[in-house]
């Protein structure tokens, strides 16, 4: 192209190029379309910005440490343990105070277990026999508590038969009190301690309350009327989840407590607070006695005076509390604000498809305004000047280009 | 203004403003144009709404509660330790039965340590002494196991001279067994029973099928053919996750047990169902023997007819299992399918964009075109009525403004 | 419809509607035009592209395992348990090895404790008295011990009467040391072995370097010039989260190590590495006495010659480290890519909405530039031919619609 042409071609480049527009005078249609406007903006404006407050920048990545340290003391009196206290060292598992922490509320205990030969327990399938090759040496007993050693017996106190095994003996055989053993948990307290952080904000809060009355946090018990104060009563906590604590007491169960951090950062950091709620994590309504509830087994190792091991066998029933911590932050950022106005106006569009819609096919002068809207152009290889025709305007310009 | 303009500027509000479009009549742009459309609306349709669901609204923030359990016994017969067996109390840890638990597979014992001074193990450099002068009295040993007490000693049994230290004596000096001692371990299975909640919808499962059936669940294992049996052998998780079970067994590592939930709650619950994969966590490919395998020290703790406190010092390698539980539901609602239609209409755009290009640039006839489509208007100092120019239409209204 | 009209309507359904634009040549509006265009285009490569990486497709859901070790030794010479080393099985709980470990740096030793009757601590409210009365049998004392036998008493070495209780005798009674007994935890090192793996690109990697050279990693310490070097000293670890090690190691407290892995999976694999940092995670500025720090109970049990249980309980203070990984992963994608080239050309549309408002409101020749853009139509009941009034282009097509 020549130096007129580039030149040309360079100051099209500053020519403004903006969209030819039909003013329709019909009232319907317009009304029609201002209040799809204003909805639109409604929307937006209620909706965007003041509900999901769309002008925020929002993290969501909240850091969170649990403390948890129970208190309480429960008193049971049985034949095999005599007067028994179980305190805190006794009865919650593990002992460190994390954000999961098990309190024990039945127990079966088979005390004096060693290293010995003697009969499976009845209730176990694998282990019934008839006589001596029924049960094969070296086999481990499916389900069962050791290894048979290839003999039948019949314990006394047993209904049947069963193989002799090598294991810890003698093995468990009590079956579990009808009556929770350590049901006055119902009334021990747990004092949840949580720190957050959000590290795009840079902001740290706990969920206690900075106070000089030490006093007040010795005494108070988390409420509706004393939300600040994050000391739970157990058997508040499973009645506020839905369950009973002491049928959820006799077969253990799961317990989760929310902690909920939903902070607008705009306003004053007192007004970042901690929401709790709680519920039961494992399922009952679906569960049959194979599946039901929380249990598990552990023992304390001592050694007699011979040198020889033995151990107290422990079948734990109780309640498992997680504690789990979510929240986000908000604060106000130029980014959102600008995004979430362009989908606005990017929606105002989308109105504005539907009243063409509307003018173009559904009111009466419809055709009209196809008509005034639509203008054809066919290009044929004939052109003559200056002959107005069905196809709309021409004029000698259209040989111009550009 | 005036009275009259201000109702002219209240009446122009409700005028309507539509763009003016040119119909080109050109059979190759308009086919063109309705492919890309098809395709977009194919797109649409069936990428967002069918295979992405993009009519749904989803919940992932997920609440789950696992409880464990596993059966299994062991038998072992050492010179150290006798005819042993081995149940869930001597090598699960912790014992709770979390979605986090440790299966000993192979130990390095050393009973009977006592607080006193011998000599250091001989194979940790820090402690390797030629005179007493080389050790200095108070000194933590480097990587060790007590302080020095500023003398030399040669242990018998030892290869060289190694500092005297204050300690849990004897110090450790077995290298672990060649084959793992609890290798059996293969054959026992874990119950891993799974409970989830999907809190926006309030919708609850266990991974456990409601049955009457209890002898089912207490000898079905899991397997392709049997996916409601959440009973794992653990010689099949490894296998699973592509590792050998007797290797991993000898020097220890973790794996993972991925459920995921992916839920559909426009159907029947019933169809909601976790899918469980394995794999191994700890990256066995790249490690050197400083690194590899897993393996951690406890202690039982005794205490002798004087009073004097011993312990058994216990190195367990083994498996560690961590069970993570993911997922999201999605439920039919009216607000993302709005946006998805809405982000379609102006994928459209896009599509028309591209079209503007062919039929103005790229086409045989695209000077005729982009004459009809651009309308030329420069506006000039001195304007006479009815002079038509290069610059397209003129009329007297031109001065009469809106 | 008739046959012909059924052919118009197919024929017409391959017309190309485009946009009627008209060009105005001002060149202010112009350059502003394109300022803004590549003002938006400047972002769309330069922060959306080049800064968030918007071609790429992003994997944030990182699998990662975690096994931490120990090592170092602790000397003390108390007057209750004399010349004593504290090696990793004594100070490590859980000695697992997991991602959240404690490490004991003080404690309140109760030795030889039994079940039996004796008088309150003195420091516990509900358990003061001045009768018997005051006492009432059977009731657990609030934040107490155990439970209230009915008699009032006052022990030797204490300053006020208080309730006898059934209890683990005698009860915790000395105050904590005044400066950490186990303080020497400072200089304990912690080897942190951290695999990821993101599922969706299938890349894993572990932040220890493979390498043959294994007395590098018994040796070397974490530190700005050795990064990839995962043994970190404690005392460090405390530091460089901003607390003192010896006012932390009294009271106790929580320590976050995140492990943070940003990798852009286009670049080789050697450039994904993690990055290190430390914050304290319990807010020590709001705290009172009553909530500062981290500490909790756990107990040793024995067994006497008559077989009588009992116990060592321990109060320990320490720091828990928690290690807290996270991370994502981005690697070239077509979709994201398009999707957000598409959202720049809508932010265009925005641009050139602006520049409209410019071009029709603010600038001097606003007035013809709107005549221009904006053609008034009005359908009036009675139509004459070829009449040019006010209200823009009349001609003989508009009677022959579409």
């Amino acid at each position: 192209m020549g130096q007129v042409a580039w030149k040309a071609l360079f100051l099209s480049l500053f020519d403004y190029k903006t969209e030819k527009y039909v003013i329709a005078k019909n009232k319907k249609v317009g009304v029609l379309y201002r209040v799809v406007q204003l909805s639109i903006l409604a929307y937006l404006v209620g909706w965007v910005f003041v509900v999901k407050k769309g002008y925020q920048d929002t993290d969501t990545s909240l850091q969170s440490s649990v403390i948890t340290k129970l208190k309480g003391v429960a008193f049971t009196n049985t034949s095999e343990l005599g007067e028994r206290i179980w305190d805190v060292a006794d009865y919650v598992i593990p002992p460190q105070g994390e954000s999961v922490f098990f309190v024990m509320t039945n127990l079966i205990v088979t005390p004096n277990q060693r290293q010995a030969t003697c009969a499976e327990s009845d209730n176990i399938p694998d282990a019934w026999c008839d006589r001596d090759a029924d049960c094969l040496e070296g086999e481990a007993v499916v389900a069962g508590n050791g290894v048979k050693t290839g003999r039948c017996l019949k314990d006394r106190g047993s209904t049947r038969r069963t193989c002799e095994i090598l294991a810890w003996c003698p093995v468990e055989k009590r079956s579990k009190p009808k009556k929770p053993l350590l049901g006055s948990a119902e009334n021990f307290t747990v004092y949840i301690k949580n720190s957050i952080r959000f590290p795009k904000f840079k902001f740290s809060k706990m969920n206690v309350l900075a106070t000089d009355n030490e006093s007040y946090l010795k005494s108070c018990r988390y409420s509706q009327e004393h939300p600040y104060c994050p000391i739970f009563v157990l058997g508040n906590i499973v009645r506020w989840a839905g369950g009973d604590f002491q049928e959820m007491a006799l077969q253990g169960g799961v317990i989760g407590i929310q902690i909920e951090w939903n902070c607008d950062l705009d306003k004053a950091p007192s007004e970042c607070n901690p929401h709790y709620s709680f519920s039961r994590l494992d399922n009952k309504s679906a569960e049959t006695s194979i599946s039901s509830g929380y249990n598990f087994r552990f023992a304390k190792y001592y050694r007699d005076a011979e040198g020889v091991d033995y151990r107290t066998l422990i079948k734990a029933y109780g309640i498992r509390f997680d504690v789990m911590v979510n929240g986000k932050a908000g604060k106000f950022n130029i980014i959102p604000t600008i995004i979430n106005i362009s989908s606005g106006l990017a929606l105002m569009g989308a109105g504005a498809f539907f009243c063409d819609l509307v003018l173009i096919y559904l009111i009466k002068k419809s055709n009209f305004y196809r008509g005034k809207k639509y203008e054809e152009v066919k290009s044929n290889s004939r052109k003559s000047l200056s002959s107005p025709t069905l196809n709309g305007n021409q004029s000698p310009e259209q040989l111009d280009g550009l």
